[in-house]
């Protein structure tokens, strides 16, 4: 067999798994594992650097499928190349608890880079990847000593081309000169409801060039091997700028009747229709999931090269541990994330009655850690002079500096997406920050953080009305329950400024989902917290002022962040007409949930329930807390635009109020 | 004074309107207004035509303020050009209850054609304005009779043109060749956090040429009115493609200090620097909110000239009647958008016990009410044969064709802030369609659609895990509780083929906000409702199925959507113990909610405490009416790639369990 002629039975190998795997499922994306096998068998087998038997070598070249309704490929590559993922598994496509589900779940299967499907995600993924590894090579590198140093490649589709979220991350990317970012575009016209014509007419490879990428193109993609080869080695060899490269395909490729259609898209092709494409391709009709054993071998062989390779960076790293070793040590620990010793030790404290914005006061942390914990690497979305996330002395990460200080530019989706790509390469623990208003822009990506647990740090500020006079489209209302109602995603609203340091704390520990920090623009009261103490928050809610020793609780005032002092007023008024009243700050209702019905019953006693909830956002939710019984003070409508005090006080944000709730309620 | 003096004094009135307005307010964003002045002055002096008099004249052109964070600019135009906005209005900038809140606010200020200030989402809505403008010529205009035909203006910033969401928009204009649509770019280089080059360095020309827009470049855009007339008038003259005219300027144009720099984006300058920059503007250093009279007299001519414009349209619409009767009465029916008589009268019926999803049959409802009401203009993010809402027959929206269906291509979030800006623009009532989990990506523009109370409405289908196959990036889960917290928004989500047609009777029937139709994939029998007939759902929640006559209510079982089925054999399986459970569909939280407290006890008798609610999503938010003592069943996890039917059952979707959970509640 000629070496042609094995590649095409390779190629035609990850065709015939797919459709395959797809009609026994009955279910999946013919299309695109047709058309972009040849380009997915090159990259893999002439250029790609992985070593399928240590999937998390960390030195090895990234593969995301943006598209990732071609999730077939993906798997059938996987299985070809040596991954741990039998046969047995592709034959479980789509089915419950296998390992190949319908779309790519990072973390469920080995080799799978990213979680892919909402299209335009991965392809910002791969960017995040990218400026992580930049990011890396910049702080470790040395001269002869090139730790860190691989491609990142993408497959993207016609689907991600049009998100906005893409656009945005090639843009930045343009702007970096990610050089070692390389996207193989499955250009083949076709999109699900029908030719991609209907909505899609630009030149995209324009458009790239426009960013600042280099553009490549290979006529045919279906036939043409040898043309994909040149291209991506064309791509490999630009260094300053991240690659295009346009591939000519057909969606279906091989299939007689669906072929160039938008019918080979998204249904298996049907049984006799999966025949007559392995004829057509020359394959066996009648087998199913055939690997012929030349196939199999030549593939396979990516398990030697890969442990090659890894065992050669290897040396080389023990190697940079002998010339650099406090740099190795770094790197190291940066690898392994773990939060070093004393980490927290010296985070500032504050005087009670300071009058302190949240975002000032995590701002302040924020900087302390930074310091302890040189792989926080984030930024944000040209509001970091607002949102106070910029880390002094950091400096700028841009094309030719090694800062820390990310600026993603009025890109908040995309900034979402990146820092799960730089998440998902390791090495960095990233933070995103906006107003959170905005985290509306970010939430298809914070979804996908909080669907693979990773431990993104939002950092949202201006968190309510008390944004003032930017008005109702720079006020959050509905984000807070909407955000809560994501699961693995930890909201935590800080009262004052000891929380706020407790929320750096809680979400630097946190490792099993995202965490959001969710902080006031204006100045809040230091507490007064001598019967509770700093640290509760990691319980989620505590008791922050409580009734008279020995006295019965008459009512329970609930709040968070920016209400919680005036829970804290409201108890006072009561307590002043006798009413016995215990405030509870609840900056995290998904961690006060994980707690022992003990302690929860410790800090909201069933037995007692005049209880009256007070937050700035819509009361949708607080029901939960104070039962069909008690009452939620929110806003059940947007804002407004006029001073904060204002807003809170028209709005009926007053201990006055809140007072006179607790008096209905007692009927006092 | 000759005219070029008058010319700057107009425009410098403009300046120093916005900066007196923003010094006394003590916030707001000066940088734009100063740079901006010029192209706004010869936009609006030259070009616009428009009629202060009359701000809802249907043929007028429209302008959007996309970076609606300059609004005093836009102010600053409206109170000189004779508008309803007096001067004290002007001096009562961002305060409580002003007509003048810090981002322009539609519906509240005349003349204000969009609610901006989240980027990019005012540069979206001008396509969706350009767009139903296309439509509606193509569909009224006969030869001698150009009843519609204006110009959609926008004004552009670097942010902007850094959001996904405008870029997505911008391809798909430049697709459909919207030639009247016209952007000026407020080309300073500069963004809140520092200079744009911090982010962005892309060739934007190039980019708008590969989305196939005509661009033009004015160079001294802070100082050459005549640049800016002849750019705008070269876009005129284009009318087979939209037009890009990248306007450089300086950010904060005058200030000594701070033009050029961020410090000038947004903070007022300061007293002292406002007085400087009048000093340097030429302008008299110690006057407030000055308008000479001769400015006063030459921009509020706009009102004579466009009370000409509209009294010489409304002769012509005169003179179109009497051709064209018909389509004269079809032309006021969109441009009134009332409902016919019998709209609703045709709708589809079905047997009890059918198996029909719940988006096929509101396809079915759909096409009906296409029928009955030509206005119903809108489509769908590339998935428009899954989501089912192509309207047979309608033809393709495209370059050339006047079909109904609007191929929005894979750009979510664009077709939401589209739709938003077709409503702005009337004529038409728009609605939008994909799948329910990618509802995140729209989720800016369904808040300004909420926020501005416009009924546009979202067919959302695959609404739950029942989607199967494609897995939890594909399965909604948070999403039915997140859009339930957003004000204004109604969420419904139908049990059966019965309530999909309701679901859809009411959304047309709505007015007062946007309505999210959330739709199964899967088939849902058509339920039996003998004892509650269609058309409950008009009140959000009703007894679907109730105990025995005569007995009393051991427990009530509360569902949405697909688990109402689901509820009814829990009751038939408790019926069978002699449990007697009554069954209620919920449908609508929101409307449900507004009903009175007597149909609400009614519905949920306030003594009844054993109560179940089952919905296929979250359980927060549910004890709104489960209270402490029932219990929620809901999923409180992502969801997993299988067959539907499959994650039902694994996940405890079982009538056993519901049954199970009312049991234990009773203790029986």
């Amino acid at each position: 067999m000629t070496t042609a002629d094995l590649d095409q039975r390779c190629i035609d190998t990850l065709r015939t798994l797919a459709i395959d795997a797809i009609q026994r499922a009955n279910s999946g994306h013919p299309g695109l594992p047709l058309g972009a096998a040849p380009m997915a068998y090159v990259l893999w087998q002439q250029h790609l650097r992985h070593d399928p038997s240590d999937p998390s070598w960390f030195n090895r070249d990234r593969f995301v499928l943006s598209a990732g309704h071609g999730s077939m490929l993906l798997y059938a590559l996987l299985h070809l190349t040596g991954y741990e993922l039998p046969m047995d598994e592709i034959q479980r496509f789509r089915q419950w608890g296998s390992k190949t589900p319908g779309h790519p779940e990072w973390g469920l299967t080995p080799g799978v880079e990213a979680t892919t499907g909402p299209l335009g995600q991965g392809a910002a993924n791969a960017v995040g990847m990218a400026l992580a590894e930049r990011h890396l090579a910049q702080r470790f590198n040395r001269p002869g000593h090139e730790i860190v140093d691989h491609y990142t490649y993408a497959l993207i589709s016609d689907g991600d081309v049009m998100e906005g979220v893409a656009a945005e991350a090639a843009s930045l990317a343009g702007h970096l000169g990610l050089g070692k970012l390389i996207c193989l575009y499955d250009d083949n016209d076709v999109t699900l409801d029908g030719p991609a014509s209907l909505a899609f007419s630009e030149d995209v490879g324009q458009r790239y060039q426009a960013y600042g990428w280099h553009v490549h193109r290979v006529e045919a993609g279906d036939t043409d091997p040898a043309a994909i080869d040149a291209a991506i080695a064309a791509a490999k060899a630009e260094r300053d700028r991240p690659s295009l490269i346009l591939v000519r395909t057909t969606i279906g490729y091989g299939s007689p009747a669906k072929a160039g259609t938008a019918a080979a898209h998204g249904s298996p092709l049907g049984e006799a229709e999966v025949a007559a494409t392995k004829s057509a391709l020359g394959w066996e009709a009648e087998a199913q999931f055939l690997v012929p054993d030349q196939v199999a071998a030549h593939m396979g062989a990516a398990r030697t090269r890969g442990a090659e390779a890894r065992q050669a960076w290897q040396a080389a790293v023990d190697a940079y541990a002998q010339a650099h070793p406090d740099l190795a040590a770094a790197f190291r620990a940066c690898l392994a994330g773990d939060l070093p010793a004393g980490w927290d030790a010296e985070l500032p404290s504050w005087e009670v009655g300071a009058q302190v914005a949240t975002r000032s006061a995590a701002s302040k942390v924020q900087q302390v850690i930074a310091a302890k914990v040189p792989w926080l690497f984030g930024g944000d979305a040209d509001l970091g002079c607002s949102t106070k996330t910029l880390i002094a002395g950091g400096g700028d990460f841009d094309r030719t500096g090694a800062g820390r200080n990310l600026h993603f530019g009025v890109r908040e989706h995309a900034m979402g997406a990146i820092c799960n790509g730089m998440h998902y390469h390791g090495g960095v623990r990233p933070y995103a920050s906006t107003f959170f208003v905005f985290s509306d822009y970010m939430r298809p990506a914070v979804r996908l953080a909080a669907l693979n647990h990773q431990p993104v740090i939002y950092v949202w500020t201006h968190d309510s009305i008390g944004v003032g006079e930017d008005g109702p489209t720079h006020q959050p209302v509905e984000h807070l329950m909407s955000l809560r109602a994501m699961p693995h995603l930890d909201v935590v609203r800080p009262a004052d400024a000891v929380e706020a340091a407790d929320a750096w704390r809680y979400a630097m520990a946190r490792s099993e989902g995202p965490t959001a920090l969710v902080l006031s623009r204006q100045n809040l009261p230091v507490l007064d917290r001598a019967e509770a103490g700093p640290g509760d928050l990691g319980r989620g809610a505590y008791v922050l002022a409580d009734v008279p020793a020995g006295a019965d609780i008459d009512a329970i005032l609930i709040a968070t962040g920016s209400e919680v002092s005036l829970a804290v007023a409201a108890r006072a008024l009561l307590g002043a007409d006798g009413i016995a009243a215990r405030v509870v700050s609840m900056p995290c209702w998904e961690q006060f949930a994980r707690q022992s019905a003990e302690y929860r019953d410790s800090v909201l006693p069933p037995a007692v329930t005049a209880r009256v909830a007070v937050e700035a956002g819509v009361s949708l939710g607080w029901a939960t807390w104070v039962g069909l019984g008690g009452r939620a003070l929110g806003l059940d409508r947007f804002g407004a635009s006029a001073p904060g005090e204002v807003l809170m006080r028209e709005f009926g944000f007053t201990p006055e109020r809140v007072a006179g709730a607790v008096r209905e309620l007692l009927g006092r």
